[in-house]
């Protein structure tokens, strides 16, 4: 029998009815289900967003969890609404690349199905809000225990969003800003194996965008004096940019989207010998 | 035995102790409650904004939910706190149109009372928050399973708010603006039946505000191209002026309470002849 | 056994996963635990501000109720993890002035512990965020019923914020505005008691930072006709100055921390007289 949360992930913000009828919806077919939003801040239409707050927070949501996504700027065209289960987690949404991440952080995907069953959805579907009229019915479902192979004919893949993989270029690591928190830490894709290399004497020695910054490699927010810069791996264990109770996304100027390049500590020490010879 | 869902719809926002202390209130009378958030963001003292969301949502919701609703700008003052039962719904709030779009969507009306039994009410009932001090306890009440005619005396009828109801003017209909979600869509008190009359070749010829705007007629966003501008009839049923993944709002410059008025198709026609004449 | 509301009070907004990793980690150990926002929409790192919104609130709730707060700009520093219990309360939390007020608002304070058994927070604990690492477990495992002694040492004291206090100087009462809520009011930490001394035939004589306000004593926001100042007890108990269906911070220019000075109603009398004579 599966566990009965189910957590909600949208773009819909805060003012609209959407988020109470989504909600009302899967009460009243699964009452005792246990709903927590996880964010309906996503940027508008901004699936790479969403599916970085739903990979950060479905990992600590116990197994059998339900969580349900829509950030969703095709529904109503051919993109395929999708239910999918890995090891510890069930996922339901539009097939846009928005449930991957979240999925391959849950465990490996034991199967994935079109939702197609209408009988598991509202009896009457719009094409502008598949959020209500098949996701959350077929959330709660499955909160009910129907089975997988009820809501349609299995798939062999989900789209994969171009997310930017770590790569390395002239011997340095080159990652990019992949979410910006709403007190302006700069969080990149870069985690503690990449940092390894790049240490100098407990420095960090980066390009952000345009800008070098050498920064204070730290453990905790607070372990600068004032309102300097810092880096540290943050509670998701990637490298994090940060200024002591300051906004660093403003102050330097970082978008989601932007480079970000790991200096070799070494080659930065054979700089500063070559300096000194002349 | 009434159903313990209770929903929640005010203008006080998130970031002050209001709501967590009704919420405080509910569960203290009736723990086991199950309370849904329909919206805290309504405008500030619009009660038609309020009246609109909370509408859209309530029918969503399951026999025997109990709608809380407060905006309330004339807390204190002579207007009445009322609850009233329809078919399908209870609504518990201030009379002064809020709850009237709602009640007519879940039903036709059984009683309305006057909220004025004080034992049903907190110990001491202050003259600026009546959500936390009368209507969050008559909730609860009521979700205990309390009788309608322990709360107070019958009322006749409640105030029914002025909202623009669609009217013909020289063979057209002319509605208006009801909401602006937050992509940007308009929502317009128009619907099929006044739509059937005005479509051209799938095109809606209309006035939005002083703009004439001739748009294609879609049952999805995305059927649109790119930035596109569309018309659909939205999920509540209403006819909505859209833009593909952009906010139509901003680009028509258009405002809550702006006239709509539907072109007849045939009127069309017939001015294109008269060009092709001459 | 303790009750199962578990509150939740920070300064992390709503658009980043951070909430719903800490209900993520309480259900996972206290799966019937029901969860209350009470706001995560302090200002960022603005612990005096969490510590008005959550006396508030934190008064309205049920005995037994676990309160877990997080305003923490010192977060993995040496500032203590802590959990407290009041005869009505438990409060969870850093021990940096943020629990200090509301602890005081339910009863008198019978223990405090230092947290520090590991066994009862997450296997790994960042230095980033405890409000997931340590308070959130250690909320869910005090609802399951924990005894206090099993977090830790006691403490003799918690830090209690600096917040003005009210004095009198040259006889007047002198306090500060303590929060200016969503609608614009503003909230003083005088009261009743201070009021009394200062109201001259309906009317408040005071000053708010530079500007001097006569304003009427009302009961009700709606007791002025159009847009017009008042003075009033709120809700809380705290003299509030306000604008009917407007926003007072706005009009008189207040922030938080402003002075605000009571002038006696006698004095007030005898200029006027003075002023007649002549």
């Amino acid at each position: 029998m599966p566990c009965s949360i189910i957590t909600l992930t949208t773009d819909f913000g805060l003012k609209d009815p959407c988020v109470a009828e989504m909600k009302a919806v899967i009460l009243a077919t699964s009452p005792k289900a246990s709903i927590v939003d996880i964010t309906h801040e996503v940027e508008k239409f901004n699936v790479k967003m969403g599916a970085y707050v739903l990979a950060a927070a479905s990992t600590c949501f116990p197994k059998g969890t339900i969580h349900v996504a829509v950030v969703d700027p095709g529904v109503g065209t051919k993109r395929q609404p999708i239910v999918l289960q890995t090891e510890k987690s069930f996922f339901v949404g539009p097939d846009n690349g928005l449930l991957a991440l979240a999925a391959r952080n849950t465990g490996t995907i034991k199967q994935i199905r079109k939702i197609a069953n209408k009988e598991l959805m509202l009896p009457k579907v719009s094409n502008t809000f598949h959020g209500r009229d098949i996701f959350a019915p077929v959330a709660a479902h499955l909160a009910n225990g129907k089975r997988m192979e009820e809501f349609g004919p299995k798939l062999k893949r989900i789209l994969v969003p171009t997310f930017g993989e770590v790569v390395k270029r002239e011997g340095m690591f080159v990652g990019e800003v992949i979410h910006v928190d709403a007190f302006g830490n700069i969080i990149t894709n870069l985690g503690d194996k990449e940092l390894e290399s790049a240490r100098g004497n407990g420095t960090v020695d980066m390009e952000l965008g345009n800008r070098r910054l050498k920064l204070k490699l730290c453990k905790a927010y607070g372990e600068v004096e004032g309102r300097n810069g810092l880096v540290l791996i943050g509670s998701h264990g990637f490298l994090e940019i940060a200024i002591n109770q300051g906004n660093a996304a403003e102050v330097f100027a970082a978008n989601v989207g932007d480079e970000v390049t790991l200096h070799h500590s070494r080659s930065h020490v054979q700089q500063s010998r070559h300096v000194k010879l002349h």
